[in-house]
């Protein structure tokens, strides 16, 4: 069934006019052909579906925001809470406004500000960071050689800006911890992580799977932990288009300026779509579309 | 179980020292006792539990947006999101900040300019609106003697200065169809509406039901539209705090500042909740631990 | 000298491509002809100068405010303070958003909810304001044929959504005394004032003559609350575009939507000049030209 | 007379209770003795009159500005508009959120951000920016031995993180030429320059004396120029609280966090006044309510 229709949705998504554009701030990004398009589907119980350009790599950039904070909640527990909030911030991901009025708060992990609040984190808490978190991405993902792409790596770091500007306001209200330079550095890192569709389905299995590695049985986050996961993802995933995809979809998720979209039916699947060209709000133009034909056509979303 | 389980949550509920405070702004609302609580659940399979002031009517407030919004969802379609839009607002209720920013369009039908717009919408379709949208939620609730409550509307009217000033500003951008008064009007009438907790739970159960009124089997929304709902009430059912209700209840749901709060589980149950005193940010203190504990006890939420 | 000056002035600023705007917010002041223009000049030894249409009457609009202001500071003194602040906006004239962040307190009395309040103001402390107002304006212009345009009123109260908007804000913080219509309907009404310029040039000689009517020599506000009036006037009376004046023109003066702007040199001679296509910030184009042209050809401002 | 009335100054500002407080986040500043006072007085004709320790160096800070500013007006005439604007800003001196909204433009050359953006400006024009600002600074003020403070600089630097923000903000909007290092560094140095009232009483004539240095006779600024840099001290010099200064005091001048204000009545004389206590806003208590005085007691504002 998941095969027939993924690749039903391959057919309808295919022919879509590129009314979208990809992310160009980042130069190494706006490199991508834009008529890549890939699908990938994991059941819990392990089976693969894929059509497309699956065996490709591509940028996660926001999309790895959910694997580091899932590190840090699984080492802090509830604490995390008191580094980043949970509530959607109704603005675009990279804005300063509202930090500012909230003296330096981040409104949730998958903002910018909340993941640079989650690497802080992460350097305080683990010996080697860069090295501990690809590690514990590897583990997520089954996969040894997922790895962090050096030339996105530094084509970030010497264009983000509107970064430095949201860590040092952030510092300004001592948010954060440790030198801003270590935190820029493995946030920049985080965000150069690269998989393809296939892996990424896999690594989000965790989410579906309450918690647990679907093929070594261990309990990464709780249950509980797992399903508040989901419920930040389902409300704050999609920049100031959460509710648009929560409305059309139906499923908690998380898309990267990459073109990349994961998302998840929990007790059922792991999805993962890849589409370069994205719309103003800087969501996959046909991964949103991919997506929400895979919840019309299966008939089942969360809601 | 669900019996065994609401008396487990009124047992833990009962002794929390409270808070939180009771809406003030609307003086008639001030005078509820603040020791009131009910808890109703409804299964889909018709069944009731109750434990608590279920047979005391209290003051939907807010929670009626959502019935409005069914109502003109049902009218227009699709079309009704020209008029409002499926965001969350990320701010207070009633702040007019966002809504002047974005040229007056509300973010969604459940905020105060939202459920102001749906208004305008009702005057604009309907003979008789005041009159209609009561028989509309007598219709759902499968009770003929639902009504407005005078003295609460004549409370409201008399002190509602920020809704005044929400849809003027709406007015100003040509988002209001309608003479601001009789749309004024019938939105103080809406949230005036009182239920027990009893029958505001057989009313939502519309939501978990797939649109299908349970006892008739009228279809009042299609799957889709009911889903899309759903989600709207995910995101944006509890004014700011929608992410933190997310992330401890996992239900979709709506919140009152008459301390009421109906949710539901869809394909399972529809729940409400009543205790008049307030968090800061405008919900009912016990009512969101009543189902938090309810999501927890009971192993399911929609993540 | 004045006269030789006005007359290259209007040399200088005829022949200007118009690229402004008339408002057309107010449906009656868009009828106004863009190419009228007139400048009038009077010194504090009485004498008048005049170029252009300087008999015809315009609607004052915003210029207004400050002879509603002037009356207001005259009848409570300092404690009209504790209504209206002093500080510029920085935002457009007729903002929600500073407002709400305020807690409906106005910044200063020269913008739309400023003036909202000084009106308030007037309506609680005399016992006929619609009629005690315009006998006021008529003696500081000392014309009393000075007259409130009915159509122009007409066209405001009828159009007037974001003044609403702001008066039912300021209510809800308990920042206005009396009803919304009565305050609404006198700020309307002042709006509408009409003068020549010859007659607004007259009136604003009171400011650069430390208060005291030139004619009949009555002291209208004391010195020192005329300095304080011309301190006001020069940071707040032109909207988001203060700076820029000030800059430009070093005068402290007021601006309106229906071309006019009044300015003076204490001690020195008041002026008024008409031309009613406005920049996008709202303030008469060539009237803004015409006030740089006469302080760079004079050599003299008070900077 | 003016020996008089500062000795009058002195004597009713100095019991007034110390409701202030120095500024604590540049940990070097907050060491100063609260309770220093000191007023100067220059004269066009060249004559000083002091009271208090007028002989003791303090931190001027953001009084600093406008001797940037100046040069870099001088170097590049009008063109310095299009880095930064004249319009006050209508918020605290270092807020992000406006800064956001106007695409890193900052409002004006007085604010933080604005004094970044011409630090850019000398970092882009200069051969030796920090040697060239100092001399520029010290020909104004008449003396060779003025100089940047180390320890202050140094104690900035390592906290200055909402500066960081800012400059990181503008640099993403592509508003800032130079690395953002050195233009924080020349920022830093820049802030930390210190006189003694006398001082800098004597190097603010310059503004009065229509841009021409009163003991060399050379023309730093042309008189409009001089004329249009007083306009936007009296605009923007006081962070949000402009319009009270302007409305109390009717000088144009600028205050800096280390207790400092300079002011000038143009053609007459330029002031100095120092005394660390702050008010809420950043403006030294006792400074502004001497310069009040002293207008008052003068009879002279330049309105």
């Amino acid at each position: 069934m998941f095969q027939n229709i993924l690749e039903e949705i391959y057919q309808e998504v295919k022919p879509l006019i590129l009314n979208g554009q990809q992310a160009d701030y980042i130069p190494e990004l706006a490199k991508t052909d834009p008529l890549k398009f890939a699908i990938s589907l994991t059941s819990t119980d392990g089976k693969h579906y894929d059509v497309g350009h699956t065996d490709e790599k591509f940028s996660l950039q926001s999309v790895a925001k959910v694997f580091a904070f899932t590190l840090a909640y699984k080492i802090k527990g509830d604490a995390v809470f008191k580094h980043v909030g949970v509530e959607p911030s109704g603005d675009p991901f990279n804005s300063l406004i509202q930090l500012e009025q909230e003296d330096g708060f981040p409104r949730n992990p998958l903002i910018n500000a909340g993941a640079l609040a989650v690497c802080d984190i992460l350097i305080s808490e683990l010996k080697n960071p860069e090295k501990e978190l690809l590690q514990f991405i590897q583990k997520l993902a089954g996969h040894p050689d997922i790895n962090y792409n050096h030339k996105v790596y530094e084509s970030e770091k010497a264009t983000g800006y509107k970064n430095r500007a949201l860590i040092h306001l952030m510092k300004s209200f001592d948010r954060i911890q440790n030198d801003t330079g270590p935190v820029l550095d493995l946030y920049f890192k985080l965000c150069s992580v690269e998989m393809t569709t296939r892996e990424l389905s896999q690594t989000f299995l965790l989410y579906a799977n309450h918690g647990q590695l679907p093929l070594s049985g261990e309990q990464i986050l709780t249950k509980s932990q797992t399903k508040r996961t989901n419920a930040i993802m389902q409300t704050c995933g999609f920049y100031d288009e959460a509710g648009e995809f929560s409305f059309r979809v139906g499923l908690p998720g998380k898309s990267g300026v990459g073109g990349g979209i994961a998302a998840l039916h929990p007790g059922r699947y792991a999805v993962a779509v890849w589409s370069p060209p994205l719309n103003s709000k800087g969501n996959s133009v046909k991964g949103m579309k991919a997506l929400e034909l895979l919840t019309t056509k299966l008939g089942w979303s969360i809601f």
